[in-house]
Order: structure tokens, then sequence, then C-alpha cells
């Protein structure tokens, strides 16, 4: 979304009393850096809501959950906005332990981390997790496994089957059953979720295996018309995975979105400047880019308050 | 601002349709990372605003003019909010190339540089600014100057005096004029504007001197029973000024609210972690400390839309 | 290695004509920053190689094989001084495709990414690589595996498999397999080369499964009387897979060393202060940590070459 | 130093035992990344050497003395490679300090910053200087002060002036003033340096005026037939007063090589892209560019190894 040449598009954001969330970002398309991208983030996150062949991934990585962001996921997964997710074995987790109870909660990044370990305190940069968290957690799946089917299954199916049994209304993992929208974890191993399962595999039947997701993710992604559209919070894995997938079958993403901290100048593709994926074909010549370097715990509940009030405009305007 | 040892705050930021500037800041200060300290911030500054004996500075770096902040600065200063600004001289001199209608204008960090260049366009990023805007600004500057005092002045003075000769009502320089907040800019050497007067002082003797925004700077902050409050738009002699003649007159700071995309792990001032000028004694001990790592376009809109609901209530509560 | 209180270590770095990189490492301790840290790195470095317990993990995420890295990795491997490496499966895809006779070559981070799309070169920053590197891979991937035995295994099985059948001694697949060196990967779904097995798999017995790494990693490395080093070269699942399974398994580091350029202030694994680590027990108490922020293309070939002289020189000292 | 389109220079970089720096510098030529850029930084500026007609400056921000890079500086300046100097306030304080004995020594960034500052001790990320180091500074300039002409005079000057009084060898301002290399520090306000400086004068003839550095920057540069190169370490005002005077000037860099780890997504000028500065001019199109994102004091210290190495060999064939 980048200015024409010879538009030279001059107004300049401003601000005033009372704004709301959609004045403030509408005003953010006159600012330049990364006030600008938030508001091009927003009209792209629309145009996918507007294209009725869009296919709209949001891959997460990092501790988001940790950094309060859980229940902006839930609402944006309930808003009906979001086809499928791609998420870290770390993600679920956090938001399994959340469900069970266990909160993350404010700390400090002034600390002595020897005196936290003696506490059972974990510590995520400035927010704390107590390690009973994951006792909860391994006492809960250990618990629900043996209703499972006793076989072997992808991580997303899995992950659907996990969500039959959360009863938290604002987990990640049961907003995605309740919406069915599925959840492709290829990194699922690398996780405490991923390493219960591993143990209660070593007595039963049940078991994940991530290259089914390769297939459930073709079966999801691959039909006729469809157009495939792309937010990215954090990189790892969650963000390779669909543009990956894409050029493994000859598609592309026609519309992407990515908030990183993460710098591109070392080749790493959690950094990488979006718009190098069109060098590899993993996104359309057309496709509509925005490459914002911000801290997604302040980025995406701009995107998500922006996306709920544009659906809500939507529903009035389709009542009229 | 950190949670106490024990307080385990453990709400969660929600979002919904709807949402004020207001009440997204609130929920801010449920998330973790960068969406808390932009809570922390708000809160920080409301202190420093509630506190009448504060002295409130504004510190800015880079190119936020450039990026569209200008009107952002302005709305900030008329409010009352600011009693001291200090910029860099780039910040003064795209200020008034904008005052005398040549426009920053939004362009692509994907361009060619040479081309750019042939066709007088400079970039800064992904935002342009056409050539011409330095002829003006040298137009305007050599025309005004014969009409200053003809002598040696501060920083300071030379830009309260400038202050007076500009109309356009969305300049930072006239807002600071008309709200009588000094601008203090003791590297105004290093920038066109600075290299303007230089040329205009071969043949005259009006000089600017930057040694004298020390005394300025003391004659206007030395004041007995005065806390001090400041917000850091990125680094610099913006930043490092305030708490240099802090330490320099054994006083300290009591609100530091800090703005940056730098980095602390090499040490230098632009990126220090704020806690650390504790140990300097440039914030005081029990000084209230905000440090968040962000693009000042996406955070500091936010923190003024905020100022502006804050005072708005105060003055209707007031009237009650 | 932080300096004991009262140390007041004040030497400081100098350099000379005709300096050694082990003259310059040694100085290097005399620097602050990521200078002194590279001196910290080399010297953790050494205490693992001295440590006859030590288990020596190596992990690596990033464009590290574009970045030119690939013999570094294979010097460091074929020298003795790896037990084992945690790989992204891009890695891995990267080194077959330079095994399969097509490099990666230097380009620019100033083109055009559609031109480039319509040449077949994909672009990592500023390197590029051909696509049909990826027709190499495929080809010779697919003309391989029906050799492999026709059951599922642990992607490090497969990966020692592998080994067999590359020719090129500058591989690290192929270095890991001469000397005995597990490779983990448990993120290989998400990789051009997992992809291929995953074809084959469709019609072929077989298959990979990344939960069957995590009892290989602990029959590897569940031993009494062991210690455990790691080096950390940029972050994501290799990163995290050696301290998720310390934890799990109530084990811990005693040395670890990062090099990364990825920021901590937003909570993610891949860019967290390393020091975090002892508030979950995944580094012990007394664990020496060295935590570098830099581009791992800068740093790596400095510390490799440092192990290089110092086993010579424990070679050198053995026989006298 | 870009490769040429069609170049596909594909050889990798190699490692081996007894490496020296400038085997090392000669093996990142085939690296990628902030590798590849520590091989063309060296040879920029081994250009700027052979072009008998370069002006060769050298600015510097930063931590630079607390991160132990003084004695490498001093290395550069008396070997002849260096014409001009750039500097902050803060450097010069810095270097002064050390100069009067007080060394910075190594510390720690896990600290209690209000403790530290109970013992008098200051913190600059993990490195330490003890207070009573500004005490010496003002008791050793105010002694200096009155021997200096009792006038006003530019900071160039002014430092000419200090090195006279200096008897470390391993000062930066001593080595400069035997070598005849001219310092510029048009920010010198901002530093405790300038403010003793102001101090004196407030009774005293002796002033300085950093707008006096631009007429002797002229005076200096201003030389027919001259080329221009420049080293940047660190941003700030050293970075951007010599493309500035450039540009008010008419004249443009022909050699430029940047070493920082700030970003450029924001826009501001210590972290832009360098190769922006081709837009505006004040690099020539033709102007060789190296941009490395790395810490200084890691990569400053094996450039300037590079250039000791080739000044060396060029004297030995000289001989011959």
């Amino acid at each position: 979304m980048e200015a024409e040449k010879g538009s030279r598009q001059e107004k300049r954001m401003d601000i005033s009393e009372g704004m709301s969330v959609e004045d403030l970002t509408r005003q953010f398309s006159g600012a330049g850096y990364a006030g600008k991208r938030m508001a091009e983030a927003v009209e792209i996150y629309k145009k996918m809501i507007d294209d009725p062949n869009c296919i709209k991934f949001v891959s997460a990585a990092g501790a988001l959950i940790a950094g309060g962001m859980r229940n902006v996921f839930v609402k944006l997964i309930r808003s009906g906005a979001v086809d499928a997710m791609l998420l870290t074995g770390a993600i679920l987790t956090h938001d399994l332990i959340e469900a069970g109870g266990v909160k993350h909660f404010q700390g400090s990044n002034k600390v002595d981390d020897i005196e936290l370990n003696k506490k059972d305190v974990f510590r995520m940069y400035d927010v704390f997790l107590d390690k009973k968290g994951f006792a909860v957690l391994e006492d809960r799946i250990q618990e629900i496994l043996p209703k499972f089917p006793q076989e072997e299954m992808s991580p997303r199916k899995f992950l659907s089957e996990l969500g039959k049994y959360i009863d938290d209304e604002n987990s990640i993992i049961k907003a995605c059953y309740d919406m069915n929208v599925p959840i492709f974890c290829s990194s699922i191993t690398d996780s405490m979720l991923g390493f219960q399962v591993w143990m209660y595999s070593q007595r039963n039947e049940l078991k994940i295996n991530s290259q089914l997701d390769i297939g459930d993710f073709f079966d999801f992604s691959w039909k006729d018309g469809k157009t495939f559209g792309m937010l990215i919070l954090g990189g790892g894995v969650p963000k390779h995975f669909v543009p990956g997938m894409m050029q493994a079958s000859g598609n592309s993403l026609d519309y992407i979105i990515q908030i990183t901290m993460d710098r591109p100048e070392h080749g790493g593709v959690s950094g990488m400047q979006i718009i190098e994926a069109k060098s590899w074909g993993k996104v359309s010549h057309r496709g509509l880019v925005c490459d914002m370097r911000c801290d997604v715990t302040l980025a995406f509940p701009i995107l998500v308050a922006n996306v709920l009030d544009y659906l809500k405009n939507k529903g009035q305007e389709a009542k009229k």
C-alpha cells in the first residue's frame, strides 16, 4: 500500500478530545512509519474481510498470552474474521494454563532470577508465571487424553479434539473449536503440551504427528477460486508455515500484514521484510503488503478493535 | 510503576466495539510489554499534570515531522500540558519547511535513491521531501533575521524571537511562542537552521551561541519547591540535556517517560534503560519511570489523545 | 561471567599490527558490551571443552547457510567440539541445496522483488538463491528416500540416514554423520525437506515423526554425571528445545552462550535475556551465561576460530 | 560494494587454525550479512587510504570509552589514517576522566541502581564509573582553563588547545593534538565538558561557541580536488554534521562506512540506511557505501587492526 509515485499524499495526522479508536486509526493514515502502517494494517484486514473468497490466516508466536492478548485473540476469533490459526506450542500451553485457572501476572525485569526460581516463579521479561501452572496443565491433560480417539492424529485434529474439553470461554483453543477454526501447529513437539502428549503416547495409542498437518493444511486451503490473506504476529514456525505451503503448492498470498520487532538485516525469516516474499512467489505480484515493526501487544489490540467496529458497521448497513 | 512484589495483578486486556482511545488505554494496563507501558506512560503523564509543582519537559529527536507528528505536538503544547521543549535542529528545520508550505509526503523505501536525487526528492526511509523546502527555508529565514535584535543570543531566545514571525498555527515553534513555552536546542548548529543563522552572522551582529542555553535553562528551571517531569521521544541531545543539567545542578527528575526504538545493550544514551539514570542521580530514588520500546509515531498520538481527554475531564469537574 | 562486585577490572582493549584472532579475542576481554561478550563466549566454550562430562549442544536458526556459515559449522563439528546439533528444517534444506551444487550468492536488498521472481531468483535480504536449488533438492531427495529403511523414524534418525548419502564434505549433515553427532529437528515439518518427505510418505512406509525426537533426545542426554552446555545461534525452536527438555526432565544447563540480534523487551523466547532461564531452572543457579547481541555471521566465525586454536594448543600440550 | 547483477559471487567463508585478523577479514568477504559487511568496511577504508586526495573523517557517538575503545581510537589516529574527528561531548568527557586516572570498570546490568547511586557508582548498561571521575574532571579543567587564550573560540580550536595540557598518551584528545587532527564537536554544550567551560566563562573571557565550528569545518575541508570519506561509529550529531555540511556546501561524500545498532524503519538519522544519503546528494552517485548493523565495540577493533596491517604492508612495499 505504498503511495503511488506522484500521489504526494500530504495530509498529516491530527488528534482531538474524545477520539474513538476508529478515529485514531483513520488519523494514523496521515502519519509516517509505524503510525502509518497501523492504518495500513487495518485497511488490508478490511479488504480481506470484504473479499468473499479470502481464506484469512492468523499466525502468532511469542509471549502473547503472557502479554495479556488472550481475550483479544478470542474476540477476533469469535467475530468470524479468522478462518485458520497458526500457533506455537508455547501459546497453546499458556492458553491451557490460563484455562486451568493459573494466570500470568505482572512482575519486573529488575529481579534476581535465582530468587525467583527458589519461589517457583518463572519470568518472561517483566511478566511472571507460577510453576504450578505446569502441574495444573499436566493433571488436566493427562485426565483429558484418555477421552480422545486413541489413534495417530495431526496437531490440527488433536487441537480440535482438545477444544471439546475446555470450559473457559476465554480460551483461544475453545474459541477456535466453537467457531470451527482449525489450529495448525507443526512445531507442537517443542512445547510442554507436545511433551505431555508424548508422555501419554508412551503407553497409549494416541499419538500426534506434525507431518499430518501438511495434508490437513492442503485439504483446508486448496480450493478453487480462493484468495489468501495472512496476519503475522511475531515470527517463527507459525509465520513460515503458510508461505512455505503456498510455495510448495504453487499458490501465493494476496494480502499479508506483519507485526514484529525483529530485524531484517541478518536474513532470518522472523524479521524479513515481507516484500521479499514476492521474490519467492509466496506473495503474489499484486499482493497487498504491510510491514510493521512494533510490539504486538500494542498494535494487535488496535487492529482487532478496528475489525470489531468494521464488522458492526457492515452488519448495520446490511440490515438497512 | 512496576508491580509491587506480591501484588500479582492478573487482569488481562480486553477490547470491544466502539471503544474510545481512553477505553483502549485503560485496557492496556492489563497487557504486558509495550501494551502495558502505553498505559503506564499515560498514568505518569497524568501524575505530572496533577502535580502543581511539576515542570514538564518534552524532548524530541528523529524524523517526527516527516512522521506526521506536527499537529500532535501542537495539540499537546496548546493544551498547556508542556512547560518546556527540547528539540533537535532538524525538527525545527522541518517545522519551518512545513510552515513555508512545503510538506513531507508519503513515499517508499523501495526506490532508487539516485533517481530520487535527480528529481530533487530527499528520502527519510519511506517519507519524501522536495529539495525546494530548503530553498523556501533559506529565503524565509534570511528575510526574517534582519528584524531580530542584532546581538548574540541563546538558541532558546532565538527560537522565541522566531516564533513571532511564523503565521502557521500548526507550527511547533509558533505554538511554543503563543503558549510561552521555551524551546531549548543546544545542538542547533547541526541543522540547516543553524547553518542559515551562521550564514547571516558572517555579515551581521546577530549570533546564536548554544552555551547560553545553559544559563537560560537554569533560570527557567531552578526554582524552589519544583518537581521535574520529562517525556522523552527518541534519544540524542534533546534526551540527554535535561538529565545532564539535573546532574550538574544537583537536581533530579521525579517522573520520566521514554519512548524509543533504540537498544540498551551497547551502552549508548539514546537507548539506555531509563532506570539506569537512578544510579547517576539524574532520576530521584522514588522517581516514576516508564521505559517503552516503540516507534514514536504510534505511541505519541495515543499518549496525547489521552492527555487531551484527561484535561477536558479535569476542566469539567472543576466547573462543577 | 559478570565481574564480581569490587573486582573493578580496569584494563582496556588494545590492538596491534599482525594480530592473530586469538590475540584479538584476548583483547576483547578489556572491551565492554558486545566486544567483551565475544571474549566471554570464547571463555565459556573453552570451559565446556575442558569439562570431560559436558554434553555440548549447538543450536542454529536463521539464514546462516545463506550467510556463508556452512564451512564454519563443518569445521566446528569435525573438530570434535560438538556433541549434538539442533537445527531448523530451513538450515537442513539449504545445506542440501548447496550439497546439490546450487550455491547461495551475493545480491542486494535494493532490488525489485517482482523482477527477481520473474528471473527465478529468491531473496534473503541481500543474499540470493536460484529457484532451481529446490528442484535439485527434490530430485535428489526423491532418489535417495527409497534407499532408507521404510519405517517411521524420528527426525534425528532420519537425518543420520540422510548423512550416508551425501558426498559433499562441506555438508553439515554429512559432517554430523561422519562425526556421529546427532541432529535434532523437531520442527522439520516446516521446511522443504519436511515437505519432500511428506510427499514421499503419501505412497510409502517411510515417515518422520517429530514427537520421536523427544525420546531420542532423552536417550542421548540422560546419563549419570553429565553436565550440559549450549551455544545458541539465533532463536526459534532449536533454541527452545534443549532448555524445554531440561525443564521437562528436571535437568539444567551449566554453560550457555547466546548470539542473537533479537530483542528481549516483548518477552519472546528468541530474544529473551538468557539469565531469565535461571528463574525457570533451565539453567543452573551457578550456570555460566553469556548473552551477546550480534549478527551470528560476524561472531560465530570468531568463536570457532578460537575453538580450533584452543584444541590445537591442547593437543600440542597433551603430546608433551 | 554490492555484487553486480550477474557476478554471482559464490565463495563461502572458511576458517582455520592460527588465523590472523587479516585472514579472518579476507574470509568474511565470503560470508553474508554483517560478516560480509565487515570485509566491505575494511575494503572501503583501504580505498580511502589509497586515495591521496581523500579527507578521512571519523565520527563517534555512544559509550565507546566505557566500551573500552579508547586505545583503539588512539592507534587509528596515531597511524595517520584519520584527518578529522567528530565526537560527542560525552566521549570527550570520558576521555578526560580516564586521562585523569579514573577508569571505567566492568559491572553488571543486573543491579539495583539505587544501591549503586548510594555508592557513587554510575552505570552505563554493564559498565560502571565512579562519581569521583567528574570531580577529577572539574578540578583538572578549572586548573587548565586559565592557561588558554581568554577569548571566544570554536570547539575545534578549544579541543586543540586542550590537547596541549594532556599528558596521557592514550588520550584521544592528546593523540589528535599530536597528529594535528582537528576534533569538531558542535554539540559540546550537551556534556560535562561543555558545562565546565560554561562555569568558567561566567567570570572569564574564554568562551566556546559551536557555531564557529561551521567556519572551521569549511576552512578545513573546502579545498580543490579533494574527495571525502567517512567512518561513522554510532549516530547522533557527529554522524549528521559532515553530511549536513556537505549538503550546505554542495559537496558530497565519496566513501562512507556506517557501524550502528540503530534501526532505519522510524526514519531517524542515527539508524538511517546510508544509501538514502544519495537521494539528498550527501553521498555522491558513485560513492562507495557500507552499512553494517553491529555493536561498535566488536567491529571497530577488527577494522582498525586491518588498517594497521594495511599501512604496515604499504610501508614495507614502499621501501622495496
